[in-house]
C-alpha cells in the first residue's frame, strides 16, 4: 500500500493542490495563482494550504511519499529545474524548488510539465489504462500536449519532445506567435489570441461558442477557424506520434460540445491512419488528471 | 567481424541493390524501378542483381548474414510485410517477400521504411554517430522522415510513428492531398506537385533552382515558396521529436545549394529551442544511406 502524495498542478489562473493516494483524491484545494507576480511570492501560501490539507486528514510529513509539481512550460524532470516558462511564473527558472520542498517539507520532490503529466494521470487512471500509445492534447489559455509512444512518455533530449504541439505550424503564412514561430496552432486559435484581439467583444470560448449557437456572424467565424485549427493539431498530433487515442482536455473542453464531434470526423477523414481511427475521447479527470500523474510520478521515483 | 548482407533500397525510379559489411559497401547496382507495374514482376530481376553481385564478391549464400529491403511505404518491420503503399508498387502489400527471400536464397529477412532505413545508417555510420536524438527529413518526389528520440527508432503503435512528416498539415486552408489530407507539407512542395501542375514547364527541382538563378520569376516564386515549406516542416520536426539534428537528404538535395542555409537560417531564426540550435547537416550517404542501415537491422535481427 502506498504512502499518499502532495500533487500540485500550477496552472496560470489558479494553483490546485491535492493530497492522493492511489486513484483517490482525498482531499484538494485551489489558490489564486498570481502568476503575474511571478512563483516566488506563492511559495508561503502554497505551503499553507498544503499544510491546511495535511492537517485536514491528520497526516504528518513522514506519512507522505514525497511532493509532486505539474508545472506549464519546458521542464528538465532530471535535474529538476524549470527551464523555460513562457510569461507566466517568469521567475520560476530561478528558483530552486526542490530545496524548498527539502526544507519546507522534508520530502523528496518531482517535477513534470503540466501536459505530461496530466497524460501519465489519464494513462495510469483515467481514459487510457488499456492504451500504450497515447496523445493528450489540452485546450485553453494556450495549446499543449504530450505523447505515449509504445509505453514511453517522449521527453527528448532537451525535454521538449511532445509538449510543443501548440506550435506546430499549420499555417506557414501565418502571423507572428509569441513564441517566435510563424503561423502556431495557438496563435490561429487559443484564449490568449482571442484576448489580444481587441477589436473583438470575446474574451473567452464560452462567450463564442453561446454567440455562435446565437447566430452571431463574427463569432460564427471564430468558432468554424478555431475548430479546423484544433482539427489540424489533432492530424499532426496523430502523424507525428501514431497513437491509438487523442484525449482532449483543458479549460475550452468544457465550453463546446461540438469540439469532440468536429475533430472525430475531421481526423476520420483527414488523418492517414490505414488500420482504423484514432479514438478522440474527453479526459476522465478534466480539473484533476495532473495531481494524478504527480502522484504516479512520485511513486515511480521512490521506487 | 560480421556478413557481409544484402541490402536493396526500393526507390520509385531506381532499386539500389548492395552487399555492405561493415561500414563498407563493397559492391553495388541500381536496376529500373519500374514502379507502376508493381513490384512482382521486379523479383526476378532483383534476384538476378543479387546473384551477379555475390559472383562479383565470390560469395555464396552461406557467407551471408541475411537481406534487408528498405521499402517506401508503412512497414510493418516485425511482421516483415508492407501495410500500404502510396501508388508506387501497388502490389507488394499482397507479396510474401520472407517466404520469397527465404525460397531464392534461404537466407533470414528484414524490411523496415526507406526512411527509417536511411536515419539508421546516418545514426550508426554516417553523420550522426555521436548523437541520440536525430531526425532525417528526405526531400524528393515526396517529403519524407524518421525519429530517433533518446536513443530508440520510433516507430508507434500502426509503424507510422515518425515517418509522416511530409504529411504534417503546414497549410490548414490548403489544397487537398494525395494522402486525402489537406494542405501537406508534399501537397505544397515537392517534385510529385511539381509534376502535377501542368500550365508549369518545371518538370523538376533541379530545373527551377536553374531558373530561379537566372531570375525567371515564376521559378523564383515556386523556389521560395517551397524553401519555406520545408523549412516549416522542419520546425514541425524540431517541435514534434526535439533532435539535436535534422539530416537532409533526397533527390532535391542536390539541386539547391540553398536549402541547407535556408532551413538552417529558419530553424535558428523560429523552433523553439532554447537551449540551442538544432545542427541541419547533410546526408553523409546522400544515396546509400538506406544500404548501411539495412546492413545494421539484419546484423541487429541476428543477434
Amino acid at each position: 500500500m502506498s504512502k499518499p502524495v502532495i500533487a500540485i498542478d500550477m496552472g496560470g489562473t489558479m494553483i490546485k493542490i491535492g493530497i492522493v493516494k492511489e486513484d483517490i483524491i482525498m482531499s484538494s484545494t485551489s489558490i489564486s495563482a498570481d502568476s503575474g507576480n511571478g512563483l516566488r511570492q506563492r511559495l508561503p501560501h502554497i505551503e499553507g494550504a498544503v499544510k491546511d490539507l495535511m492537517a485536514q486528514e491528520n497526516l504528518s510529513c513522514k506519512d507522505i511519499a514525497g511532493l509532486g509539481i505539474a508545472s506549464p512550460g519546458i521542464i528538465d524532470s532530471n535535474r529538476k529545474k524549470i527551464l523555460s516558462i513562457d510569461k507566466k511564473f517568469g521567475d520560476a527558472p530561478g528558483i530552486d524548488l526542490e530545496d524548498w520542498c527539502r526544507r519546507t517539507f522534508d520530502l523528496s520532490f518531482c517535477i513534470e510539465n503540466d501536459a505530461r503529466a496530466a497524460l501519465l494521470g489519464e494513462w495510469k487512471y483515467g481514459r487510457a489504462t488499456d492504451l500504450d500509445n497515447v496523445v493528450l492534447m489540452s485546450l485553453g489559455t494556450g495549446v499543449g500536449s504530450a505523447a505515449i509512444v509504445e509505453g514511453q512518455l517522449l521527453r527528448g533530449k532537451h525535454f521538449t519532445a511532445g509538449i510543443l504541439g501548440g506550435h506546430f505550424v499549420i499555417n506557414y503564412k501565418g502571423e507572428v506567435c509569441n513564441c517566435g514561430n510563424k503561423g502556431c496552432v495557438e496563435t490561429e486559435a487559443s484564449t490568449w489570441k482571442l484576448n489580444s484581439n481587441h477589436k473583438l467583444p470575446l474574451s473567452d470560448y464560452k462567450a463564442v461558442f453561446q454567440l455562435a449557437e446565437e447566430g452571431d456572424s463574427a463569432a460564427l467565424a471564430i468558432r468554424d477557424q478555431s475548430l479546423e485549427v484544433w482539427a489540424a493539431c489533432a492530424i499532426n498530433l496523430i502523424h507525428a506520434y501514431d497513437p491509438e487515442i487523442i484525449i482532449l482536455t483543458g479549460g475550452i473542453m468544457g465550453s463546446g460540445s461540438h469540439i469532440i464531434p468536429y475533430i472525430r470526423q475531421q481526423t476520420e477523414k483527414h488523418a492517414w491512419t490505414p488500420w482504423g481511427n484514432v479514438k478522440i475521447e474527453a479526459a476522465a479527470f478534466p480539473s484533476s488528471s495532473a495531481l494524478y500523474g504527480m502522484n504516479y510520478l512520485v511513486n515511480s521515483q521512490n521506487k
